[in-house]
């Protein structure tokens, strides 16, 4: 796309000053949103994970999370790299830091994917995804209407919190219980989680007396590292104040109304925030990108959404890990990124957030991996990075190439055109023999790419065109409903007035603590 | 629209020459099927039943119906005639007879929309929708994939069927019993349907001794008229014609994909029979409208279905149920349409469809439908048409001259430019006093329309619009779908190969008996 590169930070003057004139903005970046959008065919897909073949349950079943290419015949896999070997390439020795991208980038990405990239943990359901496939903020409301009300207040259109030390934070899931007694749900959130999996997986290896702290959010995984907490306790402080907006400019409505209201509100704020200054961070330009209205109207992408495994899998950047978060005794290891609420309560989010924006994030590519997340703690389990490898592997995924031509790239015609780093090249010949028979999965985070972008060229084409064409898609912005009736006035004005996830992270930050929240450092 | 006038009856040449050009049947099908896709602002609406306001909730989940205008106040209801006396406008004193609809078309009608237009009949569902929401032929494969289980065979991609006196027929429901005894499901088709809505209100007041022969369907309607049955019969005896077409074409297969590419091929059969046999039948237009391949690609129109509550209300049909079907010996009276599988199984589906194809149902419009479906039974219960004019009532649905002009046609300014019809107009004037009052749902049948249609304008444009925005979105028929590697090239030569109702029949049929069937007699 030329569009990209002439609008790279090698042309700052021509971008800062058409990034300033509101029709030249408008105009650009409805051509940026749909060159991304148009990398590929429209859904609806073919294929999806409940067959090989295409089938109406296949077709309409969203329990399945989708697919972009069918998948190749097992024979296509022989001879393939072990599953250890392909970890491998991932393992850092040495931490690489990105150019300029924040470790609260790294904890955004982590909590937003949450939402609607989630493999399903039952046995068997690798190829289902239990999400809504909607950026619908479940992250603070629960995945269902049954478990939306669990977290409500049923009172002015809250969510139900509790003050710690005079800040508004969720209310905890577990009962109060003596030091090292059993670990009790709240009875109002019975049901909210599956409990086996929060308290043996997820909370498996936290410290005991973290686990007092698991506040009750949406989503299982909220609380299972520092920023997803963060993030949760911004979203829930400004869910309630915004109902409380809406409160007062509507003294008529119930608390329903003022739920649901404050609720479109959240959701919109949170598309603006992901186009706009989220994938606008990932884009390869240094424009700013605007969320303009109706630009899905009547694109022959906009379809429903349907998660696909090439975007759940494309979106596993642990190589975004640092191996630590500042410097000095603000320095935060890893076994403190985790299951640490008593950490965020001690510090309180304000702290947090502008040591996350200050950090850089590490650079996305090969052998940036923590080992922790690459090699095994236990001998009989695979790690992180191997278990994202076998499901590439189930998933029986076309080769790198393949996706390069179906995304409209040129295909690689050589280890050469993919990187110049002679060590991986030389690794990767023996290992796949020609570019060829390269997979997927290595060949997305193998690529080089420069000092302005944060990903190669394929990778940032697939999660550019999953992430627009599920973002703006999102009945919100549709034309019967993208309007003043259906936010009130007051709702409305808080969309309008709202730019940055720095405004949202200050406006619910303790006015007597400076706070600066950036993707960029 | 321009079109539609110049390729009405009055200009049969122009018809006949246009229709036998492909191209130009192909260019003029895509202008009308555009026009109609265009009359109103495309999905995703504003508003569905799940709230007077604009809720997540409501923008998401289908279970509750959607709505093209919002509720009106409570207060705009105030002073409307009473639900009987609406409901008395409806009444048949003398039977009307259509110009060319046949009985068979009524019949298909109600057997199609049965398995979409399925108002839940749970306590305060009203506002609720129990389909699928898709053309996706559940009237034999059953709403959800357990109860599809239960009616395959699994063998050889088969629906599990019978034969009575050598003809092809579902399996019975019920277990076989002693005269009089009681009635239970067999154990195979346990949850299939609702078994006391089925045994209590469907089979109510059927003889018992028409019990035993309710084949089991996908849906708990599938039996309760002769042309439920009929069309069934046929739809299923299609599916397992096709899967042994595809059985011996591909004899690696199993029973699971041999079964769900069938289901693919059955449910294309019938879109396009929906499109260029039904739609066709209902437009006002003379010609051979074709179903053009991705003619919802790229257009604005192409979103995920919803039906809404005014598409299940226009649909309500009542006045093409004839006083009888047939003359002399072969007369079917009322009260054996219904709940009547051993006439079906007597005289066979050849001669009950080309009786169906050759007699006049009733024409579309006031004072035209039958009584017993206006008056009541028990006078404590609603009847069918009393119910209906409550359900809209409920809904709270805009007025005629609202819909008129969401639907971009010019609102009418008196009742003389409603209907030439006198009386009628003394009526309502004396029920509405003025036409802005006119409720929708008395006004789209109080319009007049001439004899080459078979209803008023506002009732054709939306159905044209609801129908034509539901059938052709099917994911089915999706660019990356609709091709033979999806279908195989044996089931993509059937569908190339099927162009009509008839066909579909006859070569379900028993070669030994002749068949007509046609919506136009």
């Amino acid at each position: 796309m030329l569009l990209p590169r002439l609008l790279s930070s090698q042309t700052p003057r021509l971008v800062s000053v058409v990034g300033r004139i509101p029709p030249l903005r408008t105009w650009i970046s409805r051509r940026v949103i749909n060159g991304y959008c148009s990398a590929t065919l429209p859904r609806p897909r073919a294929f999806s994970m409940a067959a090989d073949y295409t089938s109406w349950r296949g077709l309409t079943d969203r329990r399945f999370t989708g697919r972009h290419l069918a998948p190749v015949p097992a024979s296509g896999q022989e001879g393939l790299p072990s599953e250890a070997e392909v970890a491998a390439l991932f393992r850092r020795d040495v931490e690489v830091r990105s150019t300029d991208t924040s470790v609260l980038f790294a904890f955004f990405a982590q909590w937003f994917t949450d939402s609607f990239l989630r493999t399903s943990h039952e046995e068997g359901g690798f190829g289902q995804n239990t999400s809504n496939h909607e950026i619908d903020l479940c992250q603070i409301y629960g995945l269902t209407e049954d478990r939306t009300a669990m977290l409500r207040s049923h009172v002015g259109g809250r969510l139900r919190t509790q003050r710690i030390a005079g800040d508004e934070y969720p209310d905890y899931l577990f009962q109060p219980r003596p030091p090292g007694g059993p670990l009790v749900v709240k009875a109002t959130y019975a049901g909210l989680h599956d409990e086996r999996f929060l308290t043996m997986v997820i909370l498996g290896d936290a410290p005991d007396e973290r686990k007092d702290f698991i506040f009750a959010v949406g989503l299982e995984h909220g609380n299972s590292t520092i920023g997803n907490t963060v993030m949760n306790v911004v979203f829930v402080r400004e869910h309630n104040r915004v109902a409380g907006t809406l409160q007062e400019a509507n003294p008529g409505w119930d608390d329903e109304r003022i739920f649901q209201t404050a609720r479109n509100v959240l959701i919109v704020m949170l598309l603006n925030l992901v186009v706009q200054e989220y994938i606008m961070h990932i884009a390869p330009i240094e424009f700013p990108l605007q969320n303009v209205p109706f630009v899905a109207d009547g694109a022959p992408w906009n379809r429903s959404n349907w998660i696909a495994i090439e975007f759940n899998l494309l979106y596993r950047w642990h190589s975004l890990v640092p191996d630590a978060i500042g410097e000095g005794a603000n320095r935060i290891e890893p076994q403190d990124f985790r299951n640490n609420n008593p950490l965020v309560i001690s510090k309180g989010i304000e702290a947090l957030i502008s040591q996350f924006s200050a950090a850089k994030a590490g650079r996305i590519g090969l052998a940036n991996t923590p080992r922790f997340l690459v090699d095994r703690h236990d001998p009989a389990q695979p790690s992180v990075e191997e278990r994202t490898v076998r499901l590439m592997r189930e998933a029986r995924l076309a080769t790198y190439n393949e996706y390069r031509t179906a995304f409209g790239l040129r295909p690689r015609r050589s280890f050469e055109e993919l990187t110049g780093d002679a060590t991986l090249r030389q690794r990767l010949t023996e290992l796949y023999g020609s570019i060829e028979r390269l997979e997927w999965y290595v060949g997305i985070f193998a690529e080089d790419y420069g000092r302005d972008s944060m990903m190669g060229g394929l990778l940032t084409a697939m999660v550019a065109y999953d992430a627009f064409t599920q973002a703006l898609t999102n009945p919100l912005l549709a034309r019967n409903v993208y309007n003043e009736a259906t936010f009130s006035p007051a709702g409305w004005k808080e969309i309008k007035a709202t730019r940055s996830l720095q405004q949202i992270v200050a406006r619910n930050s303790n006015p007597t603590r400076e706070v600066h929240a950036s993707f960029k450092v």
